[in-house]
Protein backbone atom coordinates (compact mmCIF):
# COMPACT_ATOMS: atom_id res chain seq x y z
CA UNK A 1 0.00 0.00 0.00
CA UNK A 2 2.78 2.30 0.52
CA UNK A 3 6.52 2.11 1.36
CA UNK A 4 6.85 4.16 4.77
CA UNK A 5 4.60 5.63 7.67
CA UNK A 6 5.79 7.26 10.48
CA UNK A 7 3.25 7.06 13.91
CA UNK A 8 4.20 10.42 15.89
CA UNK A 9 3.12 8.88 19.19
CA UNK A 10 3.17 5.13 19.96
CA UNK A 11 0.73 4.13 22.56
CA UNK A 12 -2.22 1.95 22.37
CA UNK A 13 -3.96 3.50 19.14
CA UNK A 14 -0.62 4.52 17.32
CA UNK A 15 1.24 0.81 18.86
CA UNK A 16 -2.20 -0.58 17.60
CA UNK A 17 -2.09 0.83 14.67
CA UNK A 18 0.90 0.09 14.02
CA UNK A 19 0.81 -3.80 14.72
CA UNK A 20 -2.20 -3.67 12.22
CA UNK A 21 0.38 -2.27 9.39
CA UNK A 22 3.03 -5.05 10.26
CA UNK A 23 0.50 -7.96 10.06
CA UNK A 24 -1.56 -7.08 7.04
CA UNK A 25 1.58 -5.87 4.89
CA UNK A 26 0.46 -1.95 4.29
CA UNK A 27 4.29 -0.38 4.45
CA UNK A 28 7.08 -1.98 4.16
CA UNK A 29 8.67 0.26 6.65
CA UNK A 30 7.38 1.48 9.74
CA UNK A 31 9.08 4.89 12.18
CA UNK A 32 7.91 5.24 15.65
CA UNK A 33 8.20 8.89 16.77
CA UNK A 34 7.73 10.45 20.67
CA UNK A 35 9.32 12.32 23.81
CA UNK A 36 9.29 9.30 25.43
CA UNK A 37 12.60 7.31 24.63
CA UNK A 38 11.76 4.72 27.17
CA UNK A 39 8.28 4.14 25.78
CA UNK A 40 9.89 3.90 22.12
CA UNK A 41 12.51 1.74 22.90
CA UNK A 42 9.84 -0.78 24.51
CA UNK A 43 8.13 -0.12 20.57
CA UNK A 44 10.97 -1.57 18.97
CA UNK A 45 11.67 -4.18 21.10
CA UNK A 46 8.26 -5.54 20.90
CA UNK A 47 8.19 -5.60 17.31
CA UNK A 48 5.64 -2.79 16.99
CA UNK A 49 8.02 -0.34 14.71
CA UNK A 50 10.95 -0.83 13.06
CA UNK A 51 13.00 2.00 13.87
CA UNK A 52 12.43 4.69 17.18
CA UNK A 53 12.93 8.13 16.14
CA UNK A 54 13.04 11.08 18.37
CA UNK A 55 14.12 13.69 16.24
CA UNK A 56 10.86 14.84 14.40
CA UNK A 57 12.03 16.15 11.41
CA UNK A 58 14.12 13.11 10.62
CA UNK A 59 11.44 10.76 11.49
CA UNK A 60 8.49 12.41 9.50
CA UNK A 61 11.23 13.31 6.28
CA UNK A 62 10.84 10.20 4.26
CA UNK A 63 7.40 9.07 5.27
CA UNK A 64 4.80 8.53 2.56
CA UNK A 65 1.82 8.71 5.03
CA UNK A 66 1.97 10.46 8.86
CA UNK A 67 -0.22 9.24 11.41
CA UNK A 68 -0.12 11.80 14.36
CA UNK A 69 -1.50 9.93 17.35
CA UNK A 70 -0.31 11.93 20.07
CA UNK A 71 -2.96 13.19 22.79
CA UNK A 72 -5.06 15.61 21.38
CA UNK A 73 -4.19 18.89 22.46
CA UNK A 74 -0.66 18.44 21.53
CA UNK A 75 -1.49 17.34 18.30
CA UNK A 76 -3.18 20.57 16.97
CA UNK A 77 0.53 22.17 17.94
CA UNK A 78 2.23 19.54 16.17
CA UNK A 79 0.29 20.64 12.89
CA UNK A 80 2.51 23.14 11.82
CA UNK A 81 5.58 21.82 11.87
CA UNK A 82 4.26 18.25 10.15
CA UNK A 83 3.13 20.51 7.11
CA UNK A 84 6.50 22.14 7.32
CA UNK A 85 9.04 19.17 7.48
CA UNK A 86 6.72 16.27 5.49
CA UNK A 87 7.97 16.04 1.76
CA UNK A 88 5.76 16.62 -0.99
CA UNK A 89 3.03 14.53 -1.94
CA UNK A 90 3.35 13.04 1.59
CA UNK A 91 -0.30 12.20 3.42
CA UNK A 92 -0.93 12.93 6.79
CA UNK A 93 -3.51 12.18 9.33
CA UNK A 94 -4.57 11.89 12.83
CA UNK A 95 -6.77 10.24 15.21
CA UNK A 96 -8.18 12.87 17.66
CA UNK A 97 -10.84 12.07 19.68
CA UNK A 98 -12.20 16.18 19.00
CA UNK A 99 -12.02 17.19 15.04
CA UNK A 100 -13.38 20.73 14.70
CA UNK A 101 -10.18 22.56 16.47
CA UNK A 102 -7.88 19.93 14.19
CA UNK A 103 -9.39 20.46 10.70
CA UNK A 104 -9.30 24.63 12.05
CA UNK A 105 -5.43 24.57 12.68
CA UNK A 106 -4.95 21.75 9.50
CA UNK A 107 -7.24 24.31 6.65
CA UNK A 108 -4.20 26.73 8.18
CA UNK A 109 -1.18 24.75 7.55
CA UNK A 110 -2.03 22.75 4.73
CA UNK A 111 -2.97 24.51 1.79
CA UNK A 112 -5.60 22.90 -0.96
CA UNK A 113 -5.82 20.61 -2.40
CA UNK A 114 -5.25 19.57 1.68
CA UNK A 115 -3.03 16.36 2.41
CA UNK A 116 -4.26 15.97 5.57
CA UNK A 117 -7.75 14.52 6.26
CA UNK A 118 -8.92 14.33 10.09
CA UNK A 119 -9.64 10.70 11.49
CA UNK A 120 -11.19 9.19 14.61
CA UNK A 121 -10.89 5.51 15.01
CA UNK A 122 -13.79 5.02 17.73
CA UNK A 123 -11.98 2.38 19.57
CA UNK A 124 -10.18 2.05 22.75
CA UNK A 125 -9.79 0.11 25.91
CA UNK A 126 -9.24 1.84 29.42
CA UNK A 127 -5.77 0.68 29.74
CA UNK A 128 -2.71 2.87 27.68
CA UNK A 129 0.81 2.83 26.58
CA UNK A 130 2.18 0.51 23.44
CA UNK A 131 2.01 -2.50 25.92
CA UNK A 132 -1.77 -2.73 25.79
CA UNK A 133 -1.55 -2.05 22.21
CA UNK A 134 -3.20 -5.28 19.86
CA UNK A 135 -3.52 -5.37 16.31
CA UNK A 136 -7.29 -6.42 16.25
CA UNK A 137 -8.25 -3.09 18.00
CA UNK A 138 -9.87 -1.56 15.42
CA UNK A 139 -11.88 -4.74 14.14
CA UNK A 140 -15.60 -4.38 13.38
CA UNK A 141 -15.23 -0.81 14.74
CA UNK A 142 -16.16 2.77 13.17
CA UNK A 143 -13.11 4.98 11.56
CA UNK A 144 -14.71 8.71 11.20
CA UNK A 145 -13.27 10.64 8.46
CA UNK A 146 -13.76 13.93 8.44
CA UNK A 147 -13.24 15.61 4.60
CA UNK A 148 -13.79 18.64 3.88
CA UNK A 149 -14.30 20.31 0.07
CA UNK A 150 -10.58 20.83 -0.25
CA UNK A 151 -9.47 17.92 0.54
CA UNK A 152 -7.29 15.51 -1.56
CA UNK A 153 -9.52 12.79 -2.99
CA UNK A 154 -5.98 10.38 -3.27
CA UNK A 155 -5.74 11.01 0.31
CA UNK A 156 -8.71 10.83 1.50
CA UNK A 157 -8.75 7.10 -0.63
CA UNK A 158 -5.22 6.93 0.73
CA UNK A 159 -6.42 6.82 4.45
CA UNK A 160 -9.52 5.27 3.88
CA UNK A 161 -8.17 2.41 2.52
CA UNK A 162 -5.86 2.14 5.87
CA UNK A 163 -8.46 1.75 8.03
CA UNK A 164 -10.29 -0.54 5.99
CA UNK A 165 -7.59 -2.88 6.06
CA UNK A 166 -7.51 -2.34 10.04
CA UNK A 167 -11.27 -3.80 9.65
CA UNK A 168 -12.85 -0.49 10.66
CA UNK A 169 -16.05 0.74 8.62
CA UNK A 170 -15.10 3.88 7.68
CA UNK A 171 -17.83 6.95 7.77
CA UNK A 172 -17.45 10.33 6.81
CA UNK A 173 -18.56 13.02 9.02
CA UNK A 174 -18.36 16.81 9.35
CA UNK A 175 -16.11 17.81 11.57
CA UNK A 176 -18.30 20.14 13.89
CA UNK A 177 -21.05 17.48 13.42
CA UNK A 178 -18.74 14.65 14.90
CA UNK A 179 -17.58 16.79 17.73
CA UNK A 180 -21.36 17.32 19.10
CA UNK A 181 -22.05 14.03 19.01
CA UNK A 182 -19.46 12.36 20.59
CA UNK A 183 -19.79 15.24 22.89
CA UNK A 184 -22.79 13.78 24.40
CA UNK A 185 -22.08 9.88 23.73
CA UNK A 186 -18.57 9.73 24.80
CA UNK A 187 -17.40 13.00 26.33
CA UNK A 188 -20.11 13.45 28.87
CA UNK A 189 -20.07 9.98 30.01
CA UNK A 190 -16.85 9.85 30.78
CA UNK A 191 -17.09 13.13 32.56
CA UNK A 192 -20.17 11.55 34.54
CA UNK A 193 -18.26 8.58 35.61
CA UNK A 194 -14.76 10.89 36.83
CA UNK A 195 -18.10 12.84 38.66
CA UNK A 196 -19.01 9.80 40.31
CA UNK A 197 -16.26 8.05 41.12
CA UNK A 198 -15.15 10.59 42.64
CA UNK A 199 -17.76 11.14 44.57
CA UNK A 200 -17.93 8.02 45.97
CA UNK A 201 -13.81 8.73 46.79
CA UNK A 202 -15.36 11.62 48.88
CA UNK A 203 -17.76 10.13 50.80
CA UNK A 204 -15.63 6.96 51.31
CA UNK A 205 -13.14 9.57 53.18
CA UNK A 206 -16.08 10.95 55.48
CA UNK A 207 -17.60 7.65 56.46
CA UNK A 208 -15.45 5.22 55.41
CA UNK A 209 -16.85 1.45 53.92
CA UNK A 210 -18.07 1.76 50.76
CA UNK A 211 -15.35 0.43 49.13
CA UNK A 212 -15.79 -2.73 50.60
CA UNK A 213 -19.20 -3.14 49.48
CA UNK A 214 -19.22 -1.67 45.66
CA UNK A 215 -21.51 -3.48 43.71
CA UNK A 216 -23.56 -3.19 39.96
CA UNK A 217 -23.41 -0.33 38.21
CA UNK A 218 -20.07 1.25 40.65
CA UNK A 219 -17.35 -1.09 38.63
CA UNK A 220 -18.44 -0.28 35.13
CA UNK A 221 -18.05 3.68 36.04
CA UNK A 222 -14.43 3.41 37.76
CA UNK A 223 -13.92 1.46 35.03
CA UNK A 224 -14.63 4.26 32.47
CA UNK A 225 -13.34 6.41 35.02
CA UNK A 226 -9.67 4.22 34.91
CA UNK A 227 -9.11 6.05 31.17
CA UNK A 228 -5.48 8.40 30.50
CA UNK A 229 -6.42 11.03 32.59
CA UNK A 230 -4.26 13.69 30.01
CA UNK A 231 -6.24 12.35 27.20
CA UNK A 232 -9.37 13.77 28.94
CA UNK A 233 -8.00 16.84 29.99
CA UNK A 234 -7.33 17.36 26.63
CA UNK A 235 -10.57 16.57 25.28
CA UNK A 236 -12.49 17.95 27.59
CA UNK A 237 -10.56 21.51 26.81
CA UNK A 238 -10.91 20.99 23.60
CA UNK A 239 -14.70 20.22 23.14
CA UNK A 240 -15.47 23.24 26.01
CA UNK A 241 -18.45 24.34 24.36
CA UNK A 242 -20.13 21.18 23.52
CA UNK A 243 -19.23 19.53 26.73
CA UNK A 244 -21.01 22.43 28.31
CA UNK A 245 -24.06 21.98 27.12
CA UNK A 246 -24.52 18.17 27.49
CA UNK A 247 -23.23 18.83 30.95
CA UNK A 248 -25.98 21.30 31.21
CA UNK A 249 -28.85 18.99 29.72
CA UNK A 250 -27.14 16.37 31.79
CA UNK A 251 -27.86 18.84 35.14
CA UNK A 252 -31.51 19.51 34.56
CA UNK A 253 -32.27 15.76 33.50
CA UNK A 254 -31.00 14.81 36.77
CA UNK A 255 -32.54 17.64 38.54
CA UNK A 256 -36.01 16.30 37.05
CA UNK A 257 -35.31 12.94 38.85
CA UNK A 258 -34.19 14.23 41.59
CA UNK A 259 -37.53 16.55 42.31
CA UNK A 260 -39.57 13.10 41.27
CA UNK A 261 -37.47 11.51 44.43
CA UNK A 262 -38.30 14.04 46.49
CA UNK A 263 -42.18 14.45 45.98
CA UNK A 264 -42.21 10.47 45.96
CA UNK A 265 -43.76 10.60 42.16
CA UNK A 266 -43.31 7.13 41.78
CA UNK A 267 -45.02 7.03 38.43
CA UNK A 268 -43.14 9.54 36.72
CA UNK A 269 -39.98 7.95 37.66
CA UNK A 270 -40.82 4.62 36.45
CA UNK A 271 -41.89 5.96 33.12
CA UNK A 272 -38.05 7.90 33.04
CA UNK A 273 -36.18 4.53 33.54
CA UNK A 274 -38.76 2.86 31.44
CA UNK A 275 -37.46 5.84 28.42
CA UNK A 276 -34.14 4.57 29.42
CA UNK A 277 -34.14 1.23 29.00
CA UNK A 278 -36.11 1.77 25.72
CA UNK A 279 -33.43 3.29 24.25
CA UNK A 280 -31.35 0.06 25.55
CA UNK A 281 -33.63 -2.41 23.12
CA UNK A 282 -33.08 0.11 20.63
CA UNK A 283 -29.47 -0.11 20.05
CA UNK A 284 -29.79 -3.80 20.89
CA UNK A 285 -31.98 -3.92 17.98
CA UNK A 286 -29.91 -2.05 15.66
CA UNK A 287 -26.96 -3.87 16.44
CA UNK A 288 -24.99 -1.17 17.45
CA UNK A 289 -24.06 -2.60 20.76
CA UNK A 290 -20.48 -3.23 19.87
CA UNK A 291 -17.46 -4.05 22.45
CA UNK A 292 -15.94 -0.97 24.53
CA UNK A 293 -14.73 1.90 22.43
CA UNK A 294 -13.68 5.31 23.07
CA UNK B 1 -31.80 -28.27 55.77
CA UNK B 2 -35.27 -28.18 55.98
CA UNK B 3 -38.84 -29.53 54.57
CA UNK B 4 -40.43 -26.67 52.89
CA UNK B 5 -39.56 -23.25 51.42
CA UNK B 6 -42.00 -20.30 50.37
CA UNK B 7 -40.41 -18.39 47.68
CA UNK B 8 -42.65 -14.95 47.24
CA UNK B 9 -42.07 -13.26 43.80
CA UNK B 10 -40.39 -15.92 41.50
CA UNK B 11 -37.98 -13.42 39.57
CA UNK B 12 -34.59 -12.98 38.62
CA UNK B 13 -33.54 -13.92 42.40
CA UNK B 14 -36.72 -15.64 43.88
CA UNK B 15 -35.95 -18.14 40.88
CA UNK B 16 -32.10 -18.30 40.97
CA UNK B 17 -32.43 -18.60 45.00
CA UNK B 18 -35.14 -21.70 44.28
CA UNK B 19 -33.15 -23.52 41.32
CA UNK B 20 -29.84 -23.28 44.09
CA UNK B 21 -32.55 -24.76 46.56
CA UNK B 22 -33.57 -27.26 44.07
CA UNK B 23 -30.08 -28.29 42.83
CA UNK B 24 -27.96 -28.45 46.21
CA UNK B 25 -30.87 -30.27 48.01
CA UNK B 26 -31.18 -27.25 50.78
CA UNK B 27 -35.32 -27.88 51.10
CA UNK B 28 -37.78 -31.24 50.02
CA UNK B 29 -40.47 -28.80 48.86
CA UNK B 30 -40.38 -25.24 47.07
CA UNK B 31 -43.57 -23.52 46.96
CA UNK B 32 -43.42 -20.67 44.65
CA UNK B 33 -45.87 -17.51 45.46
CA UNK B 34 -46.85 -14.58 43.16
CA UNK B 35 -49.57 -12.28 41.55
CA UNK B 36 -48.66 -13.37 37.85
CA UNK B 37 -50.23 -16.79 37.27
CA UNK B 38 -48.14 -16.59 33.74
CA UNK B 39 -45.17 -16.00 35.31
CA UNK B 40 -45.70 -19.15 38.07
CA UNK B 41 -46.66 -21.01 35.47
CA UNK B 42 -43.46 -21.00 33.81
CA UNK B 43 -42.07 -21.16 37.16
CA UNK B 44 -43.29 -24.86 37.58
CA UNK B 45 -42.59 -25.27 33.66
CA UNK B 46 -39.08 -24.92 33.87
CA UNK B 47 -38.90 -26.77 37.21
CA UNK B 48 -37.71 -23.76 39.40
CA UNK B 49 -40.74 -24.46 42.31
CA UNK B 50 -42.45 -27.78 42.87
CA UNK B 51 -45.72 -26.32 43.07
CA UNK B 52 -47.22 -22.40 42.04
CA UNK B 53 -49.68 -20.63 44.43
CA UNK B 54 -51.97 -17.84 44.28
CA UNK B 55 -53.36 -18.11 47.68
CA UNK B 56 -50.86 -16.06 50.10
CA UNK B 57 -52.26 -17.70 53.29
CA UNK B 58 -52.03 -21.46 51.74
CA UNK B 59 -48.69 -20.83 50.02
CA UNK B 60 -46.83 -19.74 53.02
CA UNK B 61 -48.69 -21.86 56.10
CA UNK B 62 -46.35 -24.93 55.86
CA UNK B 63 -43.41 -23.34 55.24
CA UNK B 64 -39.97 -23.17 57.51
CA UNK B 65 -38.65 -20.87 55.17
CA UNK B 66 -39.77 -17.74 53.94
CA UNK B 67 -38.41 -16.04 51.16
CA UNK B 68 -39.60 -12.91 49.92
CA UNK B 69 -38.35 -11.36 46.73
CA UNK B 70 -41.05 -9.16 45.51
CA UNK B 71 -40.67 -5.52 44.83
CA UNK B 72 -38.73 -4.03 47.40
CA UNK B 73 -41.66 -1.61 48.60
CA UNK B 74 -44.36 -4.35 47.84
CA UNK B 75 -42.26 -6.17 50.08
CA UNK B 76 -42.67 -3.84 52.99
CA UNK B 77 -46.63 -4.05 52.47
CA UNK B 78 -45.87 -7.76 53.20
CA UNK B 79 -44.33 -8.46 56.33
CA UNK B 80 -47.69 -7.69 58.76
CA UNK B 81 -49.65 -10.54 56.43
CA UNK B 82 -46.66 -12.60 56.77
CA UNK B 83 -46.39 -12.90 60.24
CA UNK B 84 -49.92 -13.17 61.15
CA UNK B 85 -50.10 -16.21 58.44
CA UNK B 86 -46.65 -18.22 58.81
CA UNK B 87 -46.65 -21.34 61.07
CA UNK B 88 -45.08 -20.65 64.39
CA UNK B 89 -41.44 -21.40 64.36
CA UNK B 90 -41.39 -20.31 60.88
CA UNK B 91 -38.33 -17.99 59.51
CA UNK B 92 -38.97 -15.17 57.01
CA UNK B 93 -36.53 -13.48 55.40
CA UNK B 94 -36.62 -11.21 52.33
CA UNK B 95 -33.92 -10.00 49.60
CA UNK B 96 -35.05 -6.00 49.19
CA UNK B 97 -32.22 -3.89 48.02
CA UNK B 98 -33.16 -1.21 50.70
CA UNK B 99 -32.71 -2.41 54.14
CA UNK B 100 -34.07 0.56 57.31
CA UNK B 101 -37.90 0.32 56.22
CA UNK B 102 -38.02 -2.99 56.18
CA UNK B 103 -36.18 -3.66 59.52
CA UNK B 104 -38.70 -0.82 61.32
CA UNK B 105 -41.72 -2.86 59.83
CA UNK B 106 -40.69 -5.83 60.90
CA UNK B 107 -39.54 -4.67 64.72
CA UNK B 108 -43.18 -3.87 64.68
CA UNK B 109 -44.65 -7.06 62.97
CA UNK B 110 -42.38 -9.65 64.32
CA UNK B 111 -41.76 -9.92 68.28
CA UNK B 112 -38.94 -10.82 69.55
CA UNK B 113 -36.92 -12.94 69.63
CA UNK B 114 -37.78 -11.56 66.15
CA UNK B 115 -38.04 -15.19 63.08
CA UNK B 116 -37.46 -12.00 60.11
CA UNK B 117 -34.43 -11.39 58.89
CA UNK B 118 -33.61 -8.97 56.78
CA UNK B 119 -31.05 -9.69 53.57
CA UNK B 120 -29.74 -8.52 50.41
CA UNK B 121 -27.84 -10.69 48.10
CA UNK B 122 -25.56 -7.94 46.05
CA UNK B 123 -25.77 -9.95 42.93
CA UNK B 124 -28.39 -9.25 39.92
CA UNK B 125 -27.99 -8.55 36.13
CA UNK B 126 -29.83 -6.32 34.06
CA UNK B 127 -32.49 -8.99 32.67
CA UNK B 128 -35.36 -9.97 34.92
CA UNK B 129 -38.17 -12.45 35.31
CA UNK B 130 -38.24 -16.23 35.95
CA UNK B 131 -36.79 -17.16 32.74
CA UNK B 132 -33.43 -14.87 33.44
CA UNK B 133 -32.49 -16.95 36.55
CA UNK B 134 -29.42 -19.22 37.27
CA UNK B 135 -28.78 -21.12 40.36
CA UNK B 136 -24.67 -19.62 39.87
CA UNK B 137 -26.04 -15.96 40.26
CA UNK B 138 -25.33 -15.48 44.00
CA UNK B 139 -21.74 -17.62 43.58
CA UNK B 140 -18.83 -15.10 45.14
CA UNK B 141 -21.09 -12.58 45.68
CA UNK B 142 -21.76 -11.14 48.90
CA UNK B 143 -25.35 -11.41 50.95
CA UNK B 144 -25.74 -8.48 53.73
CA UNK B 145 -27.59 -9.63 56.20
CA UNK B 146 -28.92 -6.99 58.87
CA UNK B 147 -29.52 -9.04 62.52
CA UNK B 148 -30.66 -6.62 65.05
CA UNK B 149 -30.25 -7.40 69.23
CA UNK B 150 -33.85 -9.03 68.80
CA UNK B 151 -33.00 -11.15 65.67
CA UNK B 152 -33.36 -14.75 66.97
CA UNK B 153 -30.08 -16.78 66.78
CA UNK B 154 -31.30 -19.67 65.47
CA UNK B 155 -33.23 -17.62 62.38
CA UNK B 156 -30.12 -15.46 61.83
CA UNK B 157 -28.29 -19.20 61.11
CA UNK B 158 -30.26 -21.25 58.99
CA UNK B 159 -30.73 -17.63 56.70
CA UNK B 160 -26.96 -17.31 56.90
CA UNK B 161 -26.47 -21.14 55.86
CA UNK B 162 -28.85 -20.59 52.78
CA UNK B 163 -27.10 -17.84 51.34
CA UNK B 164 -23.57 -19.75 52.31
CA UNK B 165 -24.92 -22.63 50.33
CA UNK B 166 -25.70 -20.78 47.39
CA UNK B 167 -22.16 -20.10 47.36
CA UNK B 168 -22.48 -16.38 49.06
CA UNK B 169 -20.27 -14.84 51.37
CA UNK B 170 -22.04 -13.43 54.63
CA UNK B 171 -21.82 -10.16 55.99
CA UNK B 172 -23.51 -8.74 58.84
CA UNK B 173 -24.22 -4.51 58.40
CA UNK B 174 -26.60 -2.38 60.39
CA UNK B 175 -29.82 -2.01 57.88
CA UNK B 176 -29.17 2.53 57.85
CA UNK B 177 -25.68 2.12 57.64
CA UNK B 178 -26.23 -0.42 54.65
CA UNK B 179 -28.93 1.65 52.67
CA UNK B 180 -26.42 4.54 53.19
CA UNK B 181 -23.53 2.51 51.62
CA UNK B 182 -25.74 1.29 48.48
CA UNK B 183 -27.45 4.88 48.14
CA UNK B 184 -23.97 5.65 47.29
CA UNK B 185 -22.21 2.75 45.51
CA UNK B 186 -25.08 1.32 44.00
CA UNK B 187 -28.12 3.61 43.81
CA UNK B 188 -26.64 6.79 42.72
CA UNK B 189 -24.80 5.06 39.96
CA UNK B 190 -28.32 3.60 38.66
CA UNK B 191 -29.61 6.59 38.84
CA UNK B 192 -27.01 8.71 36.97
CA UNK B 193 -26.91 6.06 34.29
CA UNK B 194 -30.75 6.57 33.90
CA UNK B 195 -30.38 10.28 33.46
CA UNK B 196 -27.49 10.53 30.94
CA UNK B 197 -29.49 7.77 28.86
CA UNK B 198 -32.42 10.53 28.68
CA UNK B 199 -29.92 12.96 27.96
CA UNK B 200 -28.77 11.68 25.01
CA UNK B 201 -32.43 10.59 24.49
CA UNK B 202 -33.69 14.09 24.20
CA UNK B 203 -30.56 15.14 22.24
CA UNK B 204 -31.31 12.62 19.59
CA UNK B 205 -34.76 13.65 19.64
CA UNK B 206 -33.60 17.06 18.54
CA UNK B 207 -30.60 16.68 16.40
CA UNK B 208 -30.85 13.28 15.27
CA UNK B 209 -27.54 10.79 14.70
CA UNK B 210 -26.36 10.78 18.61
CA UNK B 211 -27.35 6.64 17.91
CA UNK B 212 -25.81 5.86 15.05
CA UNK B 213 -22.32 6.31 16.85
CA UNK B 214 -23.07 5.30 20.51
CA UNK B 215 -19.05 4.67 21.73
CA UNK B 216 -17.53 3.09 24.66
CA UNK B 217 -18.85 4.86 28.30
CA UNK B 218 -22.44 5.36 26.64
CA UNK B 219 -22.86 1.23 26.05
CA UNK B 220 -22.17 0.67 29.57
CA UNK B 221 -24.54 3.06 30.50
CA UNK B 222 -27.32 1.72 28.85
CA UNK B 223 -26.38 -1.62 30.23
CA UNK B 224 -26.94 -0.08 33.68
CA UNK B 225 -30.25 1.91 33.20
CA UNK B 226 -31.77 -0.82 31.51
CA UNK B 227 -32.58 -2.44 35.05
CA UNK B 228 -36.14 -3.24 35.54
CA UNK B 229 -37.62 0.07 36.38
CA UNK B 230 -40.33 -0.89 38.89
CA UNK B 231 -37.32 -1.96 40.69
CA UNK B 232 -35.36 1.12 40.78
CA UNK B 233 -38.54 3.53 41.43
CA UNK B 234 -39.13 1.59 44.44
CA UNK B 235 -35.14 1.43 45.90
CA UNK B 236 -35.29 5.14 44.80
CA UNK B 237 -38.49 5.98 46.72
CA UNK B 238 -37.21 3.77 49.74
CA UNK B 239 -34.09 5.36 50.12
CA UNK B 240 -35.04 9.02 49.43
CA UNK B 241 -32.80 10.82 52.03
CA UNK B 242 -30.07 9.13 51.44
CA UNK B 243 -30.66 9.38 47.91
CA UNK B 244 -30.86 13.09 48.06
CA UNK B 245 -28.02 13.44 49.60
CA UNK B 246 -25.96 11.49 47.32
CA UNK B 247 -27.23 13.17 44.40
CA UNK B 248 -26.21 16.63 45.67
CA UNK B 249 -23.14 15.49 46.81
CA UNK B 250 -22.39 14.13 42.89
CA UNK B 251 -23.86 17.13 41.31
CA UNK B 252 -21.46 19.24 43.34
CA UNK B 253 -18.73 17.43 42.14
CA UNK B 254 -19.56 17.93 38.77
CA UNK B 255 -20.26 21.60 38.79
CA UNK B 256 -16.51 21.58 40.46
CA UNK B 257 -15.51 19.55 36.83
CA UNK B 258 -17.64 21.86 34.60
CA UNK B 259 -16.26 25.10 36.16
CA UNK B 260 -12.86 23.40 35.58
CA UNK B 261 -13.50 23.20 32.31
CA UNK B 262 -15.14 26.53 31.32
CA UNK B 263 -12.08 28.26 33.21
CA UNK B 264 -9.65 25.90 30.92
CA UNK B 265 -8.26 24.47 34.22
CA UNK B 266 -6.61 21.95 32.62
CA UNK B 267 -4.24 21.01 35.64
CA UNK B 268 -7.17 20.83 38.05
CA UNK B 269 -8.68 19.06 35.64
CA UNK B 270 -6.17 16.20 35.22
CA UNK B 271 -5.79 15.67 38.60
CA UNK B 272 -9.54 14.93 39.26
CA UNK B 273 -9.02 12.35 36.52
CA UNK B 274 -6.15 10.90 38.27
CA UNK B 275 -7.84 10.28 41.59
CA UNK B 276 -10.74 9.04 40.18
CA UNK B 277 -8.57 6.49 38.41
CA UNK B 278 -6.26 5.97 41.40
CA UNK B 279 -9.83 4.76 43.04
CA UNK B 280 -9.96 1.69 40.19
CA UNK B 281 -6.42 0.91 41.08
CA UNK B 282 -7.17 0.52 44.42
CA UNK B 283 -10.29 -1.70 44.05
CA UNK B 284 -8.48 -3.83 41.57
CA UNK B 285 -5.68 -4.19 44.18
CA UNK B 286 -7.87 -5.37 46.87
CA UNK B 287 -9.77 -7.54 44.43
CA UNK B 288 -13.04 -6.38 44.96
CA UNK B 289 -14.08 -5.89 41.20
CA UNK B 290 -15.76 -8.84 41.02
CA UNK B 291 -18.57 -9.39 38.21
CA UNK B 292 -21.69 -7.45 38.65
CA UNK B 293 -24.50 -7.40 40.52
CA UNK B 294 -27.07 -5.27 41.35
Amino acid sequence: MMETIAIVGVGLIGGSLARCVRERGLASRIIGLGRGTENLRKAVELGVVDTAETDFARGIGDADLVVLATPVRSLVGLLGRTAALVRPGAVVTDVGSVKGPILREAAERFPPPCRFVGGHPVAGTEHSGVEASFAALFENRRCILTPTADTDPEALQLVSALWRAAGSEVVFLDADLHDRIMGFVSHLPHLIAYALVNTVRDSEERQGNLLDFTAGGFRDFTRIASSLPEMWRDICLLNREVLLEAIGSFSRTLAALRDRIASGDGTALEESFRLARDLRGRLLEAGIDKPAGV
